[in-house]
């Protein structure tokens, strides 16, 4: 086999920051004139908070959101010392010297988060100042409402913790019918009313899209900015996509009718075929529920300017391609692209969501970033 | 809220290092006089390449092999030079470098690799010897037939490439009654017959369990040493656990009759309930297929004595366990323990398999190795 270029066996994720960049915009612009937030926790969701968040802040954005102070502290080390960094998981005993050796901001998510945060900045200069997240109907992480009353009459408390930014988070903003939407805003709308005049933030990706209402001063797009789909009309979401998974040809081989393909046998040749093993598996993010079996095909790959379908089990670290129609020359360290436009489509096929699916996969591709 | 200890709010991957070399002895002792050469790709199936390689020479392995280059010189920075490390996808153009630098061992599948590596081994002085990989039937990658004839009748080939070892790949050995097993076992026999006289090398953790006649020379574990089950009769596979996700309690709250849990509001309380957050998600691996919802509540962490429902959607970052019956008192801090003995079972719930589960936990934990 011919391969006329150099190529390695590890495979790419290719992350666009110019796509990345004019989300970013897109949401500028949808937002009116509510600031952007954007969450780059979990690495960016894989993509690699570092290079990430500082093509963000190159496109303007000062305002950041982790999960963890361990991430916040990778983040800032990259992006400098001006833009706010708040951390969602807020402070926890053993990550306080963190949140003040990379100046971030805790979001306050219980009475006693509040009170910890105090005690640990007296014996601190400029503590970082903080954001407090009111649970207004998700039943996940925030203060809770009976919490709220304490906040709300608890003057000194408030005070101490110095707090520039008031926020919830929205359970179902996907789906604009949802009654939780109307019911979280109009709970947030209460209690913050009863908090001090700072900014408000309500919405991530789906909540922008909810409309003006829910936009308050801050928005806080995380997988929109990734040019991900998060809503049940996603043909009126205009981001851009921004990562494909790019899986080297290792081998062009053929396989005899009646042979099986892969593990467990489960793909079974019904004519002669032809076959190209590329290098990328579920190590790399590619989920084993792409696999093809004889009970049915999932999902194909873009080879040039084809698409080829998945033959076989994915396994950790190949997949098969059947290339036996396919109309050219496929050379050996070709790309076999998985993602980019069709991400959601191959979630859905894998029988996951999109957000599980972009966040496996940085995990051991080289990651190469383009600007267009 | 108390709690008594310390605690941060990134979730911990435990990696139990006595177990693992317990698993090591296992296979040893199952494969008789055969050597035990060790899959470490993909960092180690995700617990961490460098500390486990060096845990498995400790326990007196020699023999390991990685899928690329790259994973080959990390591993060869924390064994040192004396182990045989190989690299599974062989040799390709952009990776020459690194396989001398590191003097890794490439396993050739196909007469291009083997051409393109004499050719690159002129250049040098004492290059690396190589493994000849034939498929058998995986129909994956590895020389195919009509190749190894070529293989077989080219000496001076053969000698160039300096083999120490020929190997293939069981398709199917965790179904002893699979027919490709035999078929694969008689195929190997029938090439490696044609080649120079080296150890031989045809088990995977499966193709231990098949029995004495596929052991050869070498054996090759993967998920067996990681304490992963991996055939149709798992009660017979003696292996112990490695790895257990760990979680920490966030917050503590109270949900009352009706309202929903978590994103989509898929889960409706159908009593008041107490819920503990916990600090691990789908991006720490926990797959979002173990979400409770309505309609079915699929699985359960341990937490201290007792097991405790997931409800409401996985999410990125967390996850929502009902502790309404918990019989105790839960510190913020403590941890929610998922995987472990289980890993088998929530792999199965989440409608994947283990393998996926265990590679794609690594991600984001903090990993603590523990020595028993």
């Amino acid at each position: 086999m011919a391969h006329v270029r150099t190529y390695s066996s590890r495979p790419v994720l290719t992350v666009n920051l110019t796509a990345l960049a004019d989300n970013y915009k897109y949401f500028a612009a949808k937002a009116g004139g509510a600031r952007i937030g954007a969450s780059v926790k979990a690495d960016a969701y894989g993509l690699g908070a570092g290079i990430v968040g500082r093509a963000l802040y190159g496109a303007g954005c000062r305002i950041f959101f982790v999960a963890h102070a361990g991430e916040g502290k990778i983040l800032r080390n990259s992006i400098g010392a001006k833009a706010s960094i708040y951390v969602l998981s807020g402070n926890t005993p053993q990550d306080t010297a963190i949140f003040f050796g990379s100046k971030l901001k805790p979001v306050i998510n219980s009475l006693t988060q509040a009170r910890d945060w105090v005690k640990a900045i007296k014996a601190v200069n400029h503590a970082p100042r903080t954001a407090l997240h009111f649970d207004t109907g998700i039943n996940r992480l925030g203060i809770p409402a009976e919490e709220a009353e304490v906040f709300a009459d608890d003057k000194e408390l408030i005070a101490a913790l110095d707090v520039d930014l008031v926020m919830s988070h929205l359970a179902c903003s996907g789906d604009a019918e949802h009654a939780l939407n109307e019911s979280q805003l109009g709970r947030f709308k209460r209690i913050s009313a009863r908090m001090p005049m700072v900014p408000l933030s309500l919405a991530n990706t789906g909540g922008i899209y909810l409309g003006a209402k829910y936009h308050f001063k801050l928005v806080r797009p995380g997988m929109g900015l990734y040019g991900g789909k998060v809503t049940t009309q996603s043909d009126k979401e205009g981001v851009k996509p921004v990562v494909e998974l790019h899986a080297p040809v290792l081998q062009i081989k053929t396989v005899k009718a009646g042979e099986t393909i892969g593990y467990d046998g489960s793909f079974t040749a019904r004519t002669d075929m032809k076959i190209a093993i590329v290098s990328a598996g579920y190590a790399d993010g590619l989920p084993v529920n792409l696999s093809g079996s004889d009970k049915r095909i999932v999902t194909s790959a873009r080879l040039g300017k084809h698409r080829v379908p998945v033959v076989g089990r994915v396994s950790m670290d190949y997949t098969i391609l059947d290339i036996t129609n396919y109309d050219g020359f496929v050379e050996l360290g070709a790309k076999a692209v998985f993602f980019g436009e069709n991400l959601e489509e191959q979630a859905a096929h894998a029988r996951t969501i999109n957000y599980e699916v972009m966040t496996h996969l940085g995990a051991r591709c080289r990651k190469i970033y383009v600007n267009e």
